[in-house]
């Protein structure tokens, strides 16, 4: 493997090491986290994390184990874990594995040594001290690690130290600090049911082959369309890889119920259709109408208010904006307190609803709910008789992949299903109501604050807050163009500092004639009311010079 | 919890007891995994899979690890791992896991618990004296667990059991003898990778959240785009949900290619637009037909020769017979000695080419490789400038989320890269090779053999193996007619049985005036020739009667 230091504790982009906000050096982390664990776990998960090939740890008393007769795992002498069993992972290849004859042991020891390169992983991203990335530009990253696909097999040596190159280079999703999507956190009962739906390793095609997942999504489903206010929970749906595919089954299910003509016989044979939707809606709906053969010029865009929603004059906008806002606001249907916000959804004849956003489902988990039963197994249904054969011996209604455009569909039900089981409902409310309470936070604390602007009039309905940072040397700017013009790099600077320091991530974005604004969506079920005043201190320390 | 003996180990289903092709019971087969697995390991495997709460396993002895004086880990007393570690998950809630204070330990103590329960029905899930199946009819199986969502949360004790639950009735996908689709086996690099990606929980639309997948996806495609014979490596792709996704992804390019205003004009902007597929193509080629607002009727199916295959009686043809085959066959472009059947494929403008399939990547795992660089950014993109800033300080071309339908895109990449970084291209060059060789086993092995009749003539250039098993009493039917009748009902009765005892499972489907047949493909890389003999026993012997 690499021979350039790869694997070095301290060094390389010492620039994080910089002012007191900043994370501290790995090398200390890893002494803090072997005093505050118990067992030497801390030691264990750190020298997982670091050591690589033919490189010694810089602290190596600090990677002992705390016991001075430890074996290889790390347990006293005589246990017989199977970690650190006696398998040498540089003579071992994958064919080594099972289905080999007697892999048992190997397998279990070489997933046990990833499941422990996971685990430290975990543990270090939930701490603050860590940095929420460790960026390097592409060309960089490209050279950093050899990455290429070789003719010849890798030992499972080398294996592990490429898990090990890709979490030291990924982003810390997990991390309290991570703001940057919609889809932040990582919520440790969806992690396990990710695991296992890997482990089982089937398509939701047919009952036959995903028995249990299966009836897990009619059950979910279920609760899901009661939740929206479908007399007794009937109705229809489908989890689909990600909500934009959601929303243009939903396009595709309007276009059929109105004109049933148009499967067999294509676009000819239908009017001109328009789709409406709000200015300011999910750019899915425009990417569903090309494909669809609609056309992007013929989606309508509504016009928005000052605060960014439709004005709901009649029902029909209404209906509209609920649409709009199930692009990602459906959880707010789990909260007694914030549901209002979606009345009339009910009304609806489909519901966009993404459990991969602030429910925290770990990627990806979207669910479209269709209030017309039959509706979707009549618009996308090919009979595929190898797939889906009439004479088999149970009830057929089960068989739900001739509802998707898809024909295998990955099992996305069981990671919203376990968590569900483990949080209650009302442990998704309080998870809910907690996002909204911190963006109510960050909003009542900088909207009087010096240097910054709110985006929209008044209090944000939902989890975005949107916001102008102003440096001191354009706060006072008199030159009304010219003070946008250097506003509108402000964002992108900081956040780029941001991803060097590797201390948090926000997104940013311009609007129409609204010039590049700090757009903060509240999802992270790790974030405290800390959390916000370090990212508040921290586009301060980055942007105070700008 | 179900107090309905939920857990216990023999009992129920006794019917797989019969014969000596059907499984052990699950007691005895705990008795043998003890006696195999050194350590201890087998008897806790045992444990792990079978004991609920409530439930005391039915032969303590054979459960007890090895030591006498053994901690609740399994290992010594004074052992430090983190297994058993004194967490009580009947007090404990998904809340009182990470980001929760002090939440370190007792995450990972549940993470461990989950992986254990994992790694024996990994274990045994390739163990041929396993059932494949625990099969139970739709109502049945909802009335044999408690799967509703409440609103209160469930303790982590309950989750494990859920856990247990899920597995017991799960389908083993891994099984040798498992050879219902084309994705089956379980591959443990693969898998690893995928619990890597669960755990790194992000999102492929841009570099900012994904450096390394991004790049693995670039590293991935391009050598992807070499094997198919385009010069260099040069075009472009993508991965996706699945095939027919992939399908419907080609079939957007073809049309904006040679009709870009249908972007934002519609399909009333073009003239009448047909599409030649196979006869036996996919039905993905008809769902997208449907979904792009071209309409099924203006498929048009061409002809398909006895074998199945088009006849290439020219260049168009070889060029629709490529993207056909190109549903499930890219892996062939892996062997040299198969790769012959895919000449032509590098001419083709677009290639769907499915890794979860004969390559066994888990699920799910499909790209879409395109000749024409830029096309699929053209044709897909809607610049959301919320997502795709033009103002970043990185090369942008590595944010590649615009090129798709989707908006956010699930990690499929890096389960494929590891797994290709740990077999080499040979290694996948060998498993795909081994499949092919155990086609034509099967193949060699039935087509003279008696009460066997060969859906098509002559040997199979792929791993799809259609044949029909006639019954001693259908055998020699004079009445063709009749013997057809009867003939159709054969295989879904030997399906039915081998779900019922839960030894082997194969597809079976008709075609057109062929009446029900078995459609054996092999995919499976744990399966060997001895499971191919069970499968033909299995046959007989479940089927002799009808």
């Amino acid at each position: 493997m690499a021979s350039h230091g790869f694997w070095s504790l301290g060094g390389e982009n010492a620039g994080a090491n910089t002012g007191s906000q900043s994370p501290s050096t790995p090398r200390a982390w890893c002494q803090a986290a072997a005093q505050k664990l118990s067992g030497g776990i801390g030691s264990k998960l750190c020298a997982l994390l670091n050591v690589g090939e033919g490189e010694k740890p810089a602290e190596p008393a600090a990677m002992q184990p705390p016991q001075t007769a430890a074996g290889s795992c790390g347990c006293n002498k005589s246990c017989t874990c199977t970690k650190g069993t006696d398998v040498g992972f540089s003579d071992l290849y994958s064919t080594d594995l099972l289905p080999a004859m007697d892999g048992d042991t190997k397998t279990m020891t070489f997933l046990q040594e990833v499941v422990d390169i996971l685990m430290a992983y975990i543990v270090e991203s939930f701490d603050r001290e860590t940095k929420v990335i460790d960026f390097h530009y592409p060309n960089e990253l490209l050279q950093l690690n050899n990455w290429e696909l070789q003719d010849e097999p890798a030992t499972l040596d080398d294996i592990l130290i490429s898990c090990r190159a890709t979490l030291k280079y990924a982003i810390k999703t997990a991390h309290p600090r991570y703001f940057n999507q919609l889809s932040t956190g990582l919520d440790m009962v969806g992690l396990a049911a990710d695991w296992l739906t890997s482990t089982a390793n089937t398509n939701m095609f047919t009952y036959e082959v995903a028995p249990v997942f299966v009836l897990l999504e009619y059950v979910t489903l279920k609760k899901m369309r009661e939740i929206i206010g479908w007399a007794d929970g009937r109705g229809d749906g489908i989890f689909s890889p990600g909500g934009a595919i959601s929303n243009m089954y939903a396009m595709l299910l309007a276009r059929f119920k109105m004109f049933p003509e148009v499967k067999e016989k294509g676009m000819s044979s239908v009017p001109k259709l328009v789709a409406f939707t709000s200015e300011h809606s999910h750019f899915s709906i425009k990417k569903g109408a090309a494909a669809l053969g609609i056309g992007t010029e013929s989606v309508i865009c509504i016009k928005a208010d000052e605060c960014g929603k439709l004005i709901p004059a009649d029902l029909e906008r209404r209906i509209l904006e609920a649409k709009h806002k199930g692009a990602w606001g459906g959880s707010l249907l789990m909260s007694r307190r914030h549901r209002w916000k979606l009345d009339g959804v009910e009304r609806a004849n489909s519901v966009t609803w993404n459990p991969h956003k602030m429910m925290s489902v770990p990627l990806q988990c979207s669910a479209l709910l269709v209030r017309e039963e039959g509706l979707m197994q009549s618009c996308n249904q090919m009979h595929a008789c190898y797939l889906f054969q009439q004479d088999k011996q149970y009830d057929l209604s089960y068989d739900t992949g001739d509802k998707a455009l898809q024909c295998g569909r990955h099992v996305d039900i069981f990671k919203l299903w376990l968590m569900w089981r483990a949080k209650g409902t009302i442990g998704f409310e309080a998870q809910i109501d907690k996002c909204l309470e911190l963006s109510e936070y960050l909003y009542n604390k900088i909207k009087d604050r010096e240097g910054y602007q709110m985006v929209f009039d008044g209090k944000p309905q939902h989890t975005n807050v949107c916001f102008w940072y102003l440096p001191p040397g354009i706060r006072y700017m008199e030159d009304k163009e010219e003070k946008k013009k250097r506003l509108h790099k402000v964002a992108p600077v900081i956040k780029a500092r941001m991803m060097e320091y590797g201390t948090t991530m926000v997104s940013y974005q311009p609007q129409g004639d609204k010039v590049n604004f700090f757009r903060m969506v509240i999802s992270n079920p790790a974030a405290t009311f800390e959390d916000i005043d370090f990212l508040i201190e921290e586009i301060e320390r980055l942007g105070h010079d700008l």
